[in-house]
C-alpha cells in the first residue's frame, strides 16, 4: 500500500538517519498557525493571573502542535479560503489542553514531553481550574464561529474526550482488557478529537461530501498515532520520546503490546502480568521481564502491524480529494506516525 | 423596604419557626421541573457506569434545584408559553453540578449537604472526568437549543465560574483579602450563574427589555444568598445547614466575617487569625474563639445587613413586572433567603 509519500520520505537518508519529519505540514500551515497561537494568546488573558500562567505555560510546552496544523492543512486541501479556520483551529487546540491538563490530574503525571506538568508545578487544584478555564474559552470561540454544526462536533468530541479517559481509567491495572476495549479507548481519548479537527477541514466549505473522509481519515490516523506511541513506551530510549520509558507500565495503564502478550501468556507469565499491572508491585527488574515478554509473543510487532492498517486506512481516505501541497503534506503526515513504526 | 411578599411569609407563625421555605416557588415549578429532571437523567445516560454513576449520585443528591426553578420561574414571569425554558433550565444545572463535582475536589471536601461528596465516594480523578462529561452535556443542550444569545450567556458564565473558584483558592489562607475582592470572589462563583439562569426566563421571550432587570435579579440574589451562607457556618446548627459548622474556618477560606474581624483586630487578634486561617494551626478550640472574635466586631451582622442590602436591590429589580403567581413566589424566594439572615 505504498503511495508515493510513504516512498518519498522513506529515502536513504531517513532509513539511515530515521528522523521522522512534519516539516512539510509545517511549512504548509506555518503562517496560520502564527494567528492560531496568536489568538489562543489573547483568549487565555485573564485577570486571574494564576490561571493565565497556567494556560501560557502548556500552551507554551505545547509540543508539536498536530492538532491546529491537521485543520489547517485539511481547510486548504479542501480549497477553503476564509479565515473560519483560524478560530476553530484555536478551539481544537484548547479542548487537547484541557485534556491533557486533567488528564495529568486524573493520572498524577509529573512530566509530560520532558517537562513538568502543570499539576507538578502548580498541583492539581489549579490545574483542574485552569482546564475549566481554557473549555469555557473554546466554546466562546466556537460560539463566536456560530455554526451549529461546528458546535455540535466540538461538543460531542469533548463528551467522548471524558468518556475516553475514563474507560482508560477502569481498564487500568486491569490486563484482561480485550483488544476490542483498547480501540474503543484510544479512539475516544485520542483519535475522536483528531477526526473533529481534520473534519472542520470541510465543514466549513462547501464541500459537504469531503466531510466523512476528512473524518475517517483522522480517526485513522489517530488510531494509528495512537498504536505506534503505546508500542514506543516499550521500546523508545528516553531522549527521544520525551518521557520515561515504561511510563504506561509503571502506571498500571493497559496498552496493546501487554493485551497480547498477556493473551498468549502461561500460567507464570500470567501471575507477572498479576503481580506488575494489576497489583502494582513493581521491582526495578520487572520493566526488563515486561518488555522480554512482549517480545516474546511479539507484542510490539502486532501493536505496529495493526497501526500501518489504521494508516494505510488514512492513506485511502484522502484518495478521492485532488493533488496538492496540501495532501501532499497529510499523507506525509499519515507517513511521519508510521515511519516511527518500523 | 418591606414588600408584601417580605410581610407575608414574616407571619406570627414563621416568626415563631423560622423555618424559611421555598414553597410557593417549589410549586409554581413543580411541573416542569419533573420534565428537567427527567431530561437531565436522559442526557447523563453513558455507556461508561462509572461516569452515569456519579452523575446519578451528584444529581440525586442534588438539594434545592434553585437554578432551574428561577429559569423556569422567571420565564414564567416573562409570560413565556414553549418549551425552551425546559433545556436551559437543565442546562444551568449541568453547569451548577460541574461546579459543585470539580469544586470538591478543589476544596477536598468530605460532605456537601450531609451527604459524602463523589470525589470521597469515588475518588478525585472520578469526579473531574465525570465533570468534564457532564460538562459537555450542557454544551449539547445548548448547541441543540441553537441560540447564539443563550451560548454567550452560558459560555461566559462557565469561564467566570473558573476564574471565581481560582480567585478564591489565591484568597485562601489570606486575612488581608478586601470586602472588594471577596465580593468579587462570589460575584463569579456564585452569583454569575444565577444571573445567567434568570436572565435566561427572558432571552427566550421577545421581551428583550427584561433581560438587564432578571439579570441583575439573579446577581443580587446571588450575592445575598452567599452572604447568608458564610455567616452562618459561623452560627448555625450541624444538622439545620447540611454541613458541619466552621467548615470555612478549618479550610482557610476566607469569608466576610473574617474580613469585618480581621480589619478591626488587635495585634493579639491578627496573631490568632493568623496562627489558625493563614497558618492552618487549628486547634479544638480555635473555632469558639473565632466565633467570638467574629462576635466582638460584629462580622455578623455586618455580613447579613450587607446580605440584606443586596436582598433588596434584587427586590428592586422585580419592581417593573406586572403582578403574576410567579413575581410573588420570585419575591418570596429573595425573602427566603433573607429570613436566614435574621
Amino acid at each position: 500500500m505504498a503511495t508515493p509519500a510513504q516512498t518519498a520520505s522513506l529515502d536513504p537518508q531517513t532509513q539511515s538517519f530515521p528522523a521522522p519529519s512534519l516539516k512539510r505540514l509545517q511549512n504548509l500551515v506555518a503562517d496560520d498557525l502564527k494567528k492560531v497561537d496568536a489568538l489562543i494568546l489573547e483568549r487565555v488573558r485573564c485577570n486571574v493571573p494564576l490561571i493565565e500562567q497556567v494556560a501560557q505555560y502548556i500552551i507554551a510546552s505545547g509540543g508539536k502542535r498536530l492538532r491546529p496544523s491537521l485543520t489547517i492543512a485539511c481547510a486548504k486541501l479542501c480549497g477553503y479560503e476564509g479565515n473560519r479556520h483560524i478560530a476553530l483551529a484555536a478551539t481544537g487546540e484548547l479542548i487537547h489542553t484541557v485534556s491533557l491538563l486533567h488528564d495529568d490530574v486524573v493520572d498524577d503525571s509529573k512530566l509530560r514531553r520532558g517537562n513538568a506538568t502543570a499539576n507538578n508545578v502548580w498541583g492539581n487544584k489549579a490545574s483542574v481550574l485552569a482546564g475549566d478555564f481554557l473549555l469555557s474559552r473554546s466554546i466562546q470561540l466556537m460560539v463566536e464561529d456560530g455554526s451549529p454544526e461546528v458546535m455540535f462536533i466540538f461538543a460531542a468530541t469533548s463528551g467522548i474526550l471524558a468518556q475516553g479517559e475514563v474507560m482508560q481509567l477502569i481498564a487500568t491495572n486491569n490486563p484482561e482488557t480485550t483488544l476490542e476495549q483498547y480501540i474503543e479507548i484510544i479512539k475516544a481519548k485520542t483519535a475522536a478529537l483528531i477526526s473533529a479537527v481534520t473534519e472542520m477541514g470541510a465543514v466549513i466549505t462547501e464541500r459537504k461530501d469531503w466531510r466523512h473522509p476528512l473524518k475517517e481519515f483522522g480517526l485513522n490516523l489517530g488510531i494509528a498515532y495512537q498504536l505506534v506511541d503505546d508500542a514506543l513506551d516499550y521500546v523508545a530510549e528516553e531522549e527521544t520520546l520525551g518521557k520515561a520509558v515504561g511510563n504506561d507500565f509503571r502506571e498500571g495503564k493497559i496498552t496493546l503490546p501487554v493485551i497480547l502478550a498477556y493473551q498468549q501468556a502461561d500460567k507464570d507469565e500470567k501471575a507477572f502480568w498479576h503481580r506488575t499491572v494489576k497489583d502494582q508491585h513493581i521491582e526495578e527488574s520487572d520493566l526488563q521481564e515486561a518488555i522480554r515478554l512482549i517480545a516474546r509473543h511479539g507484542g510490539i510487532e502486532g501493536t505496529l502491524a495493526l497501526a500501518r492498517d489504521y494508516g494505510d486506512k488514512a492513506l485511502e481516505n484522502l484518495s478521492g480529494f485532488p493533488a496538492s501541497a496540501a495532501k501532499t503534506a497529510l499523507l506525509e503526515t499519515v507517513d511521519f506516525c508510521l515511519q516511527r513504526a518500523y
